[in-house]
């Protein structure tokens, strides 16, 4: 058993299980090459985006197949070994920190599409490819695969964490776009969960169930998407307005006149300079609108002047056109950079990444007093928002050294997670539970149902060998 | 233990378990008036719209209250006897049978809006509310609950079914749209899943566990639903087809162009006609579709005029619109009657419903060899469907007492749902496995899943006392 090489801050006592040098042997028999004893490769997969350190996995397994797969969670299983699957690391919760030890189960090489199926619009892939390696894949089809957290997650950790992001407003999260998986079981079985029917009733929804486990229920190996058409016209503006208040009340109003926006992103001034800097723009520093319309162009134009009518009462500028691809793109990079922006301004800072979600109605009395109380603090932060949806994150940019900061980050965390529980909202709309949410999860949801969840999990996995002591302690 | 009064086709060998006297008096002690042993009452709640004969349930327990769903649940576990959720028997599967024997739990009664909450297109119910109860209640705040099986179901027993019908091709199913669910555990405990918040990822999703789960895992006694804003325009029109394939063919490609058509639903020319003469219709005898259009009237002009285009393509009569209210209501209620419509045409037979459901670019494929193989077989049948979903109902109008006409409907039966599962379908869209799908759901998803289920089944139920015997034998 390793020493923590640092204070697992606010992380559950949990016990390091052992690894056999057995089960090393085993691996090491069975797959060669694709398994890696080394340091380097231990340390990678032994951090994510989270500010949590916890000692590397034992070893780390590459697997190319379902095969692969199996025989891993088989060896695992056999010698008690705690398995966590591994994409590309983006998780902001420490999903794939090895906190009970164990291996770590390297998908990112099953990265195939296996088969498009356009005139169904549904693709069916493997878990390690990312969404922008899909969507080029796919993009002679004339369709596109809309979830879109913002980094460039693989599809398997975005169904794994039920990832949403930016299109979600229009398009759904991974919960409405997952058609069926295939699955490796804590025995090693293979199984299938859907087909690709667009609905059914056919006995539990096992794809859902999979569905945001955080690979504590199986180790997903194939899943089937939904697609949808190119939009035959796509606009994208911004809009600045005078306050928070401002661009948040905008948003209320345009959902609740159910204008089918596809994307509606908040980025407050803070955030603005940040990206303005890392991304070299000009944008205008103040809390801004992102948005993007789909549809014919009728219906484009029609949202459009909807919503500039709407935002001009709440004293927002003229929109400003994105109108190429190019410039759209330009302009949704520095969205997507706004994390690493933040980050970069405070050089060795971790972000510790709030994400609430309140019924729209409730977003205005949600976000307002969680900004005063964090400018209050004097902690630097950047605030960006799928605000469409009621979702937005804080990211306090802590020293991850500085306990009084970090504790002082986690009391703002903690109020405004109890000011959304109490509008009826969610600890966390898309980044998942991990080792981080773990209580606030318990206070959401109540005792009863985090049993049900326990409950759940030691039938399917009686062992605890899938990805252990995320979600909640076991 | 009654002996059943008629033979338990194609159920499976169960045996009726004893309900003690003594739970009998408890249930009269706590709920009074509340509990009724008449067997009027009880043969009542001992049937549904399926074509089986079961002994009915030794009592029936009439709820009011979260409290009592619990209350009674609990004395049911106590003496490890079934409880079986009921609201109006609308169940096509069989659902609402005791098969095991046991107690009939009808939550009618429970029939309140809770809450409406407008500004967030959300609205929260008790389970026994019916779907145009609910409608009419929220009627003044201009939004409406789109899902609409065709039966006026109640909103438990749609979410126990994952259930949908003639708009989910553009809102979606029960499962997209319940948000959250309060449930009483087989020990009587309540617990709640999810919140108002409009995603969320926060542990496992026992919201959509719950949903489709027929009552086998717990009892819903209050459902969180989204609501839409009422469309600023709406059309209806029909279009008469000189083949079930011209009709079929003018449905994919209306999906394939992704036109957000609200409603687009098949009936061909045997069931235009017995809607005729049940509703004093002069509807030309030929498949026809029905279509609904949704949005700004720009954007329905823009979509009608699409799908008419299309329509001529295949050889499709010009539209024949219904623009008032009442002309649209009167067309849907044709449609909506069309199953009694089909059962009065041939006086004393029951309806044995397929429901299968495939990826759109096979419908066509999946449907027109079925068509072929009914016609052939001499049993009376209607068809409508779902076509924008791909899901369509087959209904054999059988003779329940004729042997053989009830094994060459199962016959039939066998045929289209292997067919579909052929083409990547499922064998039930919206109606459930119930008892009559048990079977198909194995060749479905395969034993490696259904052992999943029954794995989940047995850690949340473990006297079995949910509604057993439904969805996989145990």
């Amino acid at each position: 058993m390793n020493a923590p090489t640092a204070p697992l801050h606010l992380l559950p006592e949990v016990q390091q299980r052992d690894v056999p040098a057995a089960l090393i042997d085993a691996l090491k028999a069975r797959f060669g090459e694709q398994c890696s004893t080394a340091l380097v490769v231990r340390e990678q997969h032994g951090r994510d985006e989270s500010s949590f350190q916890v000692p590397p996995p034992a070893a780390v397994v590459f697997a190319q197949s379902t095969t692969d797969v199996a025989d891993a969670v088989r060896l695992a299983s056999q010698f008690e070994v705690p398995v966590i699957p591994f994409g590309v690391g983006s998780s902001l919760e420490g999903h794939l920190l090895a906190v009970q030890g164990g291996i770590s189960l390297d998908v990112s090489r099953m990265n195939q599409v296996l088969s498009v199926n356009a005139e169904d619009l549904t693709v069916t892939v493997q878990p390690g490819i990312t969404r922008k390696q899909l969507n080029e894949e796919i993009k002679s089809t004339g369709l596109f695969f809309p979830i879109d957290p913002g980094a460039d997650a693989t599809i398997g950790g975005m169904t794994a964490t039920r990832a949403s992001g930016t299109n979600a407003v229009r398009y759904g999260t991974m919960r409405e776009n997952v058609l069926a998986l295939e699955v490796v079981t804590a025995s090693g079985e293979v199984i299938r969960t859907g087909t690709r029917a667009k609905k059914s009733s056919a006995g539990y929804d096992l794809t859902r169930l999979m569905v945001g486990s955080e690979g504590t229920l199986g180790v997903i190996t194939e899943i089937t998407v939904r697609l949808y058409p190119l939009p035959e016209a796509v606009s994208a503006a911004i809009c600045s307005f005078p306050s928070i208040e401002a661009a948040v009340r905008t948003t209320i109003q345009t959902i609740q006149l159910g204008v089918p926006i596809a994307r509606v992103e908040l980025i407050d001034h803070n955030t603005v300079r940040m990206v303005n800097q890392y991304s070299k723009l000009s944008l205008r520093e103040e809390p801004m609108l992102l948005m993007e319309f789909h549809g014919s162009p009728t219906s484009v134009k029609e949202q459009a002047e909807t919503v500039q009518e709407i935002a001009s009462e709440f004293g927002g500028n003229a929109f400003e056109w994105a109108s190429t691809p190019e410039e759209r793109t330009r302009l949704w990079t520095a969205r997507h950079n706004a994390y690493f922006a933040a980050v970069q301004s405070r050089p060795g800072c971790k972000a510790i990444s709030t994400d609430t979600c309140v019924p729209i109605s409730r977003l205005a009395d949600c976000l307002l007093d969680s900004v005063t109380e964090t400018d209050a603090s004097g902690i630097p932060y950047f605030l960006v928002g799928h605000v469409g949806d009621g979702n937005f994150h804080f990211g306090y940019l802590i020293n991850p050294d500085d306990a009084d900061e970090r504790a002082k980050a986690e009391e703002l965390n903690h109020k405004l997670v109890t000011r959304a529980l109490q509008l009826g909202g969610t600890c966390t709309g898309e980044h998942g539970v991990g080792l981080h949410k773990m209580g606030f999860l318990l206070d959401e949801t109540g005792a009863g149902a985090v049993d049900m969840m326990r409950t759940i999990k030691r039938a399917l996995d009686p062992k605890n060998i899938l990805n252990p002591g995320k979600i909640f302690a076991l």
